[in-house]
């Protein structure tokens, strides 16, 4: 509501409200459901309302649309708070998931040697947290993610039980306390090429210490986030040299500000990498080391160690697990960042089908004047045909994400115990487990976060003008999002490795080696045999037909790769085909997991409406991608161009109206708060217009010289009262009469 | 060069600057003949290079990199700045288009009512130096492009002759004096959808004036470029009500402010609509009026008259021109946007392919430690082929965009003879020539501003992190050219509109209409006849067929269209094909026009190396973009399956090393230099780290607490420091010995 809607109208009414109730009034779903089911579970769903509710009323965490106007500078400082806030939510989440309320918890764990170390179910409950923040503000997600999930992983996954307990625990580091953490990785000159970084770890015998150096400009530690203003302490990746040997990169925990007065230590040099496309919220810094020694138990030793008996000095590694390992930090951002794909896609489609809801232009029938009633934009196929896909998107990130990150947990929480336990045997099956969690992970991160980028742009289109409105969202959603596509391994070379070992299990098969994951059920032996023999062939009749044409089309593209670079030998010549291999695994896996979880007996959905309205996400998801890769799909001989003419698309174009029918309750169901969406036109109530209105006015008060008159005045003033005197002072230009005075 | 490069170099030895002069001594090409073909004659490509010089050494205009860190008030405040001094170049470039320097051209121009009016040759070099300078300042070239294109074309566009001399010549309006103005033609609740604008202007015979109202909140102008801190005036779109009568929406010249305080006139209610996504600079603004009274004559009346004869009131109109020259501002727009695509694909490609060449990662051969040279980005076949198809993609824009300039400029400078000397036979041809530029113009529009995204966005990933530094241009490059998808016309709804007077030519074809203009070619009857016969097949034997194969995939599409909608009745049933229509017509024209261009005579290119790798590029567009569509190409039967993977892909990775050889060479030959660029990792020597190091520490300097102690330290020592006292304070924890005691 504003002060002017008591204006008489005589134009068309604009009643964005009604239609949005209109919608819900029609929905036959149970949106309890289907939160429920996109929440994984029903204890889980309510945590993440309790969630929600916390950090979107919280004064220091919520966040309004003046947001959208801070400075760099703001952002930072800002986001300094932030953090600090959620330190305290950290220790009462501990206790939370503990169910220890009345002991000395967070110091017992902390100071008691005997006290058990965190599990990450201890921890579960502020990841939680951290993943809806994030959604809420990504600079912060991000601040927290790199000490917690970089320079935390990192110690977790290359240190010894020893020093993980003193690093994480005992000094503080899983409180936000004592330590604060950044995660120096990449160089200058090195981001993906991690085994070619160049800072160097040389370890003297005499002091029995190592010593770190930047040996030149690109080896400079680079983009790291935290250190230019926030960490006190770097999980540094430096080639370990021993007696002159390179032994490669190894990790090392290296202190870089005193805690008490942040004042850096000497020899350690840090500048501020400035202004970004977006997150300008994280303190990106520079990091160069001359002569910084530090002990040898501060290097990171679980696979790597170097001992010292009298004068002799050796270097003990675990080759198998230390190359994997060595990059296991990357991997919970990665799994992360596929929750914050169906975070974020939530939220923006959330706003984008709301506004299309309520927001009319162009009258249906031919009217006259301005008596005629417009159009909702929902109501224009283009327009369903341009944001409801993103919603069946959406849909589909989220039951893959959850499963992500619970194999991810179980995996890491394996491999820790064995590893700790020394048994080698048990090491393979764990060590394969892992493997396929980071081709899983590598796809399905390129996949979603470059899917995800799309949907933002795309929706902000479909907002038009007022989409790129600051306060509506999509402009800073959009730069703080992209990086996704960039870091935590680029998606073009994450797609290329994941390819890569998707093409070496295709080709292993004829080795006899069988897949035993879900996700690459594609590869048993009858499916192949089945595709290639031109048995098993696409349709679309059974849902699961829907999943199946993903895999049929995956097994003949590996089979034209594999029979291309045997024949080429080259094997950079089918990389743009990988990158499809790559991107069509995590559809087939993504379809898969849903349609496995929406069958499922526990799957909580009894309401029948429900359950058909979720098939439809799950076909038109499936069906909307088939019609972009048609392509692919008719070069590889899966569909052919009649099929594409006569069952993809009309299928396709028959579901979008059964989606267009729920979209507003489907949007409904991620239970997003106002508070959260944080963009007016996307508000629950639907009040486009007078949302929209109020939040630019109170963000943009009177100017200081009175309305409409900026500080600048003058030079336009200036401009535009100057007269003709300028013609004489113009170059080779004068006044006539005095030329010719002159002329005389 | 650093001061660091002293440092002896223990690792790998990174030599951008080696790899770009290499490139540059191997390159065959002439650059000098190639940027006269890019700036379409040698006279324009020595203005414009001369151009470039001044606004990039003008101490006012030039930008840095500085420039990535202003707040949003500091960019409003530089924008305004760097208005006046255009201003005074624009006095200074009507003389220099004048020739005379000599005579008191401004005044006279200006005061003597028998001058001259200015015609688009004598504002022919502003109009190219604000192409420049916002290629350079993309939100500096807006706010002067809405003063001169907007509200001068509205003007321009509306107004009778007297009427156009007054304003844009008496009163100064195009020497950027006397009057700033804004066009304030969308508003919050209505943007495409033009003819349901809701803003008022009822006549008042009594007073032989005009009342502007804005009725209610959704009739507030919105988005008005200029009407929150710089507009004198306004052409503002309204109602014409006359006597009860709504004669939909005109055009009137309603004042804001008082030109010499900067005061806001009474009854004028403005606003600034605040932070967006990109283009900071403009201040945008709101506007509603209140009873603001306007003279009759105030209203723009070409076409649309009210005459008063005693009591007697008239409303005199000439359909035909109205409709057509009502949307005639948006023209200049739409034309300058697809020259903006060449200028900023230029950049961009420039910045990425230099950085491609000079970047190394992942060593080609197995090497071991850091003793293994590393491949450069640029001689990865994924790599090319995210890179080239782009540079190819901004060369076929060129000609397009200079020959749409030109067609612009004849077609309405016969438009507004032809309309002055009342001879309304000679009007139907004119308005033809109209109507198909209209038609060209949107789908350029259209489909370069969203494929100028595209390049954007995927050559900042290109750029791994360095492209999300703010410092190498990619962050606000994109946030400020989005913005081109959605105004003057929504990419989808010019699309559309195109798309179906496409179709309707095509229907035309039966009852025997024949099109003239050379980029409906395709249309002729033998065309379409051969193709629709079967005798035009798809084929890449000739040059020629490289723009052919577009014209058949046109033709039928087009058919099956037609053929749908004749069936379903339903025209938007096929909105998704129309908008591959306009995109496809797009890239015949865009091809069609690059190929007469380098085929003809005049075409400036002598030598044979340089000949042959522009039909390179033009034979990257096609087949990138056929493969790209390859979905379409064989669903509608203009290629099969086989063609697509034994000819048109085999071609395409054929050609892209070809185009690879002199990928410096071409970029080179856009001319870019540094300071148009401004972006550290694309300078011209190539000395890629050390530029992008030495910018990121100019714009950072140490904090004033000390190196990388930020102002907010207290927030974080205070959290770090922090005890278990904290414990205590814990809802529902406490100290088990108090709990005890208490317990007792």
């Amino acid at each position: 509501m504003t002060r002017l809607t008591t204006n008489n109208v005589t134009g068309p009414e604009f009643m964005p409200q009604k239609f949005l109730k209109q919608e819900r009034q029609q929905s036959r779903i149970n949106i309890e459901e289907v939160h429920t089911f996109l929440e994984s579970t029903p204890e889980n769903a309510k945590l993440v309302q309790e969630l929600i509710a916390e950090v979107t009323m919280d004064p220091v965490l919520k966040t309004c649309t003046d947001y959208y106007d801070l400075s760099k500078e703001e952002h930072r400082k800002v986001t300094a708070q932030k953090i600090a806030r959620m330190a305290l939510y950290m220790e009462q989440d501990i206790k939370r998931a503990k169910r220890q309320y009345r002991k000395d918890v967070v110091r017992d764990l902390q100071l008691n040697a005997d006290s058990p170390t965190l599990t990450s179910r201890d921890l579960s409950i502020f990841d939680k947290r951290l993943s809806i923040v994030a959604n809420q503000d990504p600079q912060l997600g991000t601040r927290i993610g790199v000490h917690l999930g970089l320079f935390g992983n990192c110690i977790k996954g290359n240190g010894t039980d020893e020093q993980i307990r003193y690093w994480l625990q005992e000094r503080g580091t899983l409180f936000l306390k004592g330590i604060y953490g950044c995660f120096a990785m990449t160089e200058l000159g090195h981001g993906s090429n991690v085994a070619q970084l160049q800072t160097r770890a040389e370890y003297d015998p005499s002091i029995d210490c190592f010593t770190i150096n930047t040996p030149d400009l690109t080896a400079t530690k680079w983009w790291i986030g935290g250190a230019a203003h926030s960490a006190t302490h770097a999980t540094v990746y430096a080639r370990l040299i021993v007696q002159g040997k390179d032994y490669g990169v190894k990790t090392f925990v290296v202190p870089l500000r005193d805690p008490k007065n942040f004042q850096l230590l000497p020899g350690v040099f840090v500048g501020d990498i400035g202004a970004k496309m977006g997150r300008d919220g994280i303190d990106n810094g520079w990091i160069q080391f001359k002569n910084v020694v530090i002990p040898r138990e501060f290097m990171l030793s679980r696979f790597t160690k170097v001992v010292k008996e009298g004068q002799n000095v050796r270097v003990l590694t675990e080759p198998v697990l230390d190359q994997i390992s060595g990059y296991s930090a990357l991997l919970s951002g990665r799994v992360n960042m596929v929750m914050d794909s169906f975070r974020f896609g939530a939220k923006f489609t959330t706003i984008a089908i709301r506004y299309a809801v309520g927001r009319q232009q162009f009258a249906s029938k031919k009217g006259h004047g301005s008596t005629a009633e417009e159009t909702q934009l929902i109501n224009y196929p283009l327009h369903q045909y341009r944001v409801l896909p993103h919603l069946a998107l959406v849909y589909l990130v989220s039951p893959a994400a959850y499963k992500l990150m619970n194999t991810y947990h179980s995996t890491l929480e394996d491999l820790y115990k064995i590893s700790s336990s020394g048994d080698k045997s048990k090491l393979k099956p764990v060590s394969q487990k892992l493997k396929d969690l980071f081709i899983d992970s590598a796809s399905l991160k390129a996949t979603n976060t470059w899917l995800i980028a799309t949907v933002i742009d795309e929706l902000r289109q479909a907002c038009g003008g007022h989409g790129y409105s600051a306060y509506n969202g999509f402009g800073k959603g959009y730069n703080d999002w992209v990086v996704q596509c960039t870091w935590e391994g680029d998606n073009n070379i994450l797609s290329l490795t994941s390819a890569r070992s998707i093409m070496k299990k295709f080709t292993d098969l004829s080795k006899g080696v069988v897949q035993t994951s879900e996700s690459f059920s594609y590869l048993s032996p009858q499916f192949v045999g089945g595709v290639l023999k031109g048995t098993k062939v696409a349709q679309l009749a059974t849902l699961k037909d829907y999943t199946d044409v993903w895999g049929i089309m995956l097994v003949k593209m590996l089979h034209f790769c594999v029979t291309l670079v045997s024949k080429t030998k080259d094997g950079d010549s089918i990389s743009k085909q990988l990158v499809m291999v790559s991107r069509f695994h995590a559809f087939y896996s993504m379809l898969q997991v849903y349609s496995a979880k929406l069958s499922a007996d526990d799957s909580g959905i009894k309401d029948e409406n429900t359950r058909k309205t979720l098939w439809s996400l799950y076909q038109l998801f499936s069906l909307y991608f088939i019609d972009k890769h048609s392509g692919e799909f008719q070069q590889f001989k899966v569909f052919t161009p009649e099929q594409i003419s006569e069952l993809v698309q009309p299928k396709l174009f028959a579901i979008i109206p059964e989606v267009r029918k729920e979209c507003v309750a489907l949007t409904d169901a991620f239970k997003l708060p106002d508070a959260m969406l944080n963009a007016p036109i996307g508000y629950y109530d639907g009040d486009i217009y007078n949302n929209y209105y109020n939040e630019v006015l109170s963000n943009n008060p009177m100017e200081f010289e009175g309305p409409g008159k900026p500080n600048y005045h003058a030079t336009l003033t200036t401009m535009l009262s100057r007269g003709f005197e300028f013609e004489e002072r113009m170059s080779g230009s004068q006044d006539t009469q005095t030329l010719s005075k002159l002329g005389k």
